[in-house]
């Protein structure tokens, strides 16, 4: 069975896309920490990111570093941080969280509950910056 | 003034380095979350990560893969997962986390207080993995 991040990749599932190109995507993270948690996921259906090949898993960092980029000079934040768990999908994915304290990137921390319409003003907010 | 992580790289404080080349570190985190927690450092003294020229960023996490690889195959753990905070050390650096669940990788955790025996059990399972 796919997992849900094919069916978004595949478009099964709407997504809010920030960046994509043939082997990776970025998109607004559907249970956000803060503003602007996006994933980067590798199109191909991997569970552990250090099982891609390594050229595969370079670019996919490579892909990550230019979305960073994009949502640091746009998102209000110290930084952005990053995180790889992976837990709940078995397809590796990559957080990329602007943070403005350590606390941000709490897992446990409760979800935002974003519109449709804030969630379209981040996307547009970071693909434009 | 240098960061606790060029002293470390400068050998002026001891660490328990488990992977090392002309660019990259890697050593067991002083104060780990959980047993095998490893820093991942770029020589280069440079802050955010994202800043880091795209080449160096992208052999800084092909460094991290190998090192990842050596954590899991040593310490037990379901997989090994990755943070980039970096609000307390102005230095770039890779958290690699061996997880057994979400919770290990809270970093309000209380740290491990480990003996000098334990820290060099676990450099010299992970190096001979």
């Amino acid at each position: 069975m796919s997992t849900i991040f094919t069916k978004i990749i595949n478009g099964e599932i709407p997504s809010y896309t920030i960046a994509e190109d043939e082997n990776y995507i970025a998109f607004l993270d559907a249970m956000p920490l803060v503003k602007g948690h996006t994933l980067v996921v590798p199109k191909k259906e991997v569970d552990l990111i250090f099982d891609l090949e390594s050229e595969e898993y370079k670019n996919l960092w490579g892909f990550a570093q230019k979305v960073a980029k994009k949502i640091k000079n746009s998102v209000p934040c110290v930084r952005v941080g990053v995180a790889v768990v992976g837990l709940e999908v078995p397809h590796a994915h990559i957080h990329l969280i602007p943070l403005q304290k350590m606390e941000d990137m709490n897992f446990r921390n409760e979800r935002l509950k974003l519109t449709n319409e804030e969630y379209t003003e981040i996307q547009n907010s970071i693909i434009n910056s």
